[in-house]
């Protein structure tokens, strides 16, 4: 496409972003992006825009000629991966922001862009204004990714926030969140981690050129986080943030999942509050680099769209370079965790799966320990998320295999056994 | 440029950020971007690297038809012009480092890219590894930009962290942060402004279209303040941060200046200590963004130019859209700022210039006021730099003339005169 070229655009979806994206458009002329049709499911709704925008045919866009974008923010993954499917086949450009679309149909859809060689974009599926995909195929395409750490969830950070300042319940936290429209319309994808999941596993092919399904990334949400919880963190000067992360091991293969996880007040994800996401990524040159912004509501999510609507004026595409340019990353679970685990019956917690536990506190309310545990026992079981247990990582959690037997030793020595 | 031709690179320095690349590069080889001579102008300095790379000849460079990128990273602003339009005007893709040069030949070094259509980048000159340009570019193109507030220099960053943090004199931090390699080779050209300076105007042309010279816009360092500065700042939670900023006004014009401010500890800025650079974009649809890395040193600002080498790959040029593809901004001079202002000597305060004073601390050791004046005011005279004055914008300082005859009522009206 050149730079003169009207952009002609079918939307599917005309909820909190289509909406977004409907405004944010008519206020930036100079895009010369249009709307030309609008595919909705409820033709009764009201909408803030003409009638005659709007059709419920898949195909008045699909099959128009005169529609060379169609941008697809709907809720249904199913249908949306039919969308993106024929609009690709039909030769029109894409853009999405549904995360568990393209994270259940990854390989799918790499196919479908390496067929027809069109752009397939979607920055706004994963923490919305932050351009963290873009960076990562364009920026950081060259440098030695030590690990990314990310907030990419910001319902669920909105709750442990209002947890943790205001001191508000998780049922009460989670209301609010609701109330101010930070979550998703099922919260349980949100506060059981399934949204940051999806997230992570897009993310992942752009970091490391890792192409998995979400079913085999471990994963937990906040569910199990308890207020007292939250006062142990405080009194440690912890805070509790729900972290996607990946890290190179030693090995050159990675460890990835989404986990809560206390960190260090002067850690950067720390200052990520409320509906704010957050990426922080450590690179052998740029060395750390953090990256803020809002990761949900209609306007930053809009402007995560329009900056790849923006990006089809040149035809700009996604190289996937850590896929097909380099040598791909594998993913392992052949590595240790440093973990807090608190519980009302320690019969629920299996001791004797613990490669040795740090600290013991019995005597408190709720009570708790700090041990560490091959990667293993949490992908193999549930007990971690069963019975009012609530596992939290430790701030820096990941122990290389070629460390643990040392920091055993260590440990034992410390604790008087050895 | 295609994917498969290798990149023959003529580089001009071999200080930090030389060195530095010369090493990433070695690290990347599927970059396929090879250094194939060093221009120096010391031949007997040692060097890590092999005799036969180095010459003393800048034409050994920029006239060998066999090399078709030059990397210019040296300290002379005069001799880098030089070498970067040769090497423009001979054909060649260009990636510099140099801020005081393109700041101080802005439109000369705009007319050479439209001349020729040669790709001229130069991520690492503003914030060396936050890709700031590029997003700027990239990213928020069609955004609508309410303000850019940055941290862009780390030499002054590191000195006000250590004065604040380990109660270092000014002088004691400065010497530290020259140790450490974080200081300019003039250390002038930190602590006196210069060197944000020369970064704030490259960075207004890609976030307003605004092509200024450095010498009209307002600016100042660190070198004023004082220990007891620092110490009123904390007693209202507060920190100091060498702040460089652009504020569009209700007039649509833009107030753009670099000058010492006091922020809250929950502004992202504040976050930013030690040799660090953040950058805090607000915008109409991504709302508040927030960028954090290094902002000095051999590998980070070595990773910046090694992503425009990355980028020539496929001929990526910088589009100034805010300057040519919309109307380009203006700067004004037409506004208010609340000032902090401390003084050995209250008769080198022109109070009488103010349009109201807010507080008067003349109890202290060191005595302050609080108030407003006209942005003229500093532009025209330089009292605020004289005779142990130090001059410090209050956390919120811009204030729009629309609004100042109501805040000044108010004002008065608080302190009992109306």
């Amino acid at each position: 496409m050149d730079h003169q070229k009207v952009l002609k655009i079918g939307l599917f979806g005309f909820g909190v972003v289509g909406e977004g994206l409907y405004k944010v458009l008519q206020q930036t002329p100079s895009l010369k992006a249009n709307i030309v049709k609008v595919c909705i499911k409820n033709v009764d709704k009201k909408r803030n825009a003409p009638a005659e925008l709007f059709t419920t045919h898949k195909n008045d866009l699909l099959l128009d000629p005169n529609i060379n974008v169609i941008v697809e923010v709907i809720d249904d993954s199913v249908a949306a991966f039919d969308i993106v499917s024929t609009a690709l086949l039909q030769g029109k450009a894409v853009v999405s922001a549904s995360k568990k679309m393209i994270a259940d149909n990854l390989p799918a859809i790499l196919a479908l862009q390496k067929q027809t060689g069109l752009p397939f974009l979607y920055e706004a599926a994963v923490c919305a204004s932050i351009p963290v995909i873009r960076n990562l195929e364009e920026y950081y395409d060259n440098d030695l990714l030590h690990s990314i750490k990310a907030i990419v969830n910001g319902s669920t950070n909105f709750i442990l926030t209002k947890m943790f300042e205001d001191k508000l319940s998780f049922q009460a936290a989670l209301i609010l969140a609701q109330q101010l429209g930070f979550a998703e319309s099922n919260p349980k994808l949100d506060v059981e981690g399934y949204d940051a999941l999806n997230k992570w596993t897009v993310l992942l092919s752009h970091a490391y050129g890792i192409v998995e399904k979400p079913e085999n990334i471990l994963f937990s949400g906040i569910q199990n986080i308890q207020l007292s919880d939250a006062a142990v963190a405080q009194e440690k000067k912890l805070d509790i943030k729900l972290i996607a992360q990946a890290k190179k091991l030693a090995n050159g293969k990675v460890a990835a999942f989404v986990l809560p996880q206390l960190i260090s007040q002067s850690e950067p994800l720390s200052f990520v509050k409320n509906e704010y996401n957050g990426v922080v990524i450590e690179s052998g040159f740029a060395d750390k680099q953090f990256f803020y912004g809002k990761g949900a509501g209609s306007f930053p999510t809009a402007s995560a769209v329009l900056s790849d609507i923006s990006a089809l004026r040149y035809n700009y595409c996604y190289e996937y370079k850590k896929l097909y340019q380099q040598a791909p990353h594998e993913l392992t679970s052949d590595y240790f965790l440093k973990v807090y685990v608190s519980f009302d019956d320690i019969k629920n917690v299996p001791k004797d799966k613990f490669e040795w536990i740090e600290e013991w506190h019995a005597q408190e309310d709720r009570k708790y320990l700090i041990g560490v545990l091959h990667v293993k026992e949490l992908i193999q079981s549930n007990w971690w998320k069963e019975n009012n247990n609530s596992l939290i990582l430790t701030p820096d959690p990941i122990i290389d295999n070629l460390d643990i037997v040392h920091l055993k030793k260590k440990s034992l020595e410390l604790a008087g056994v050895l």
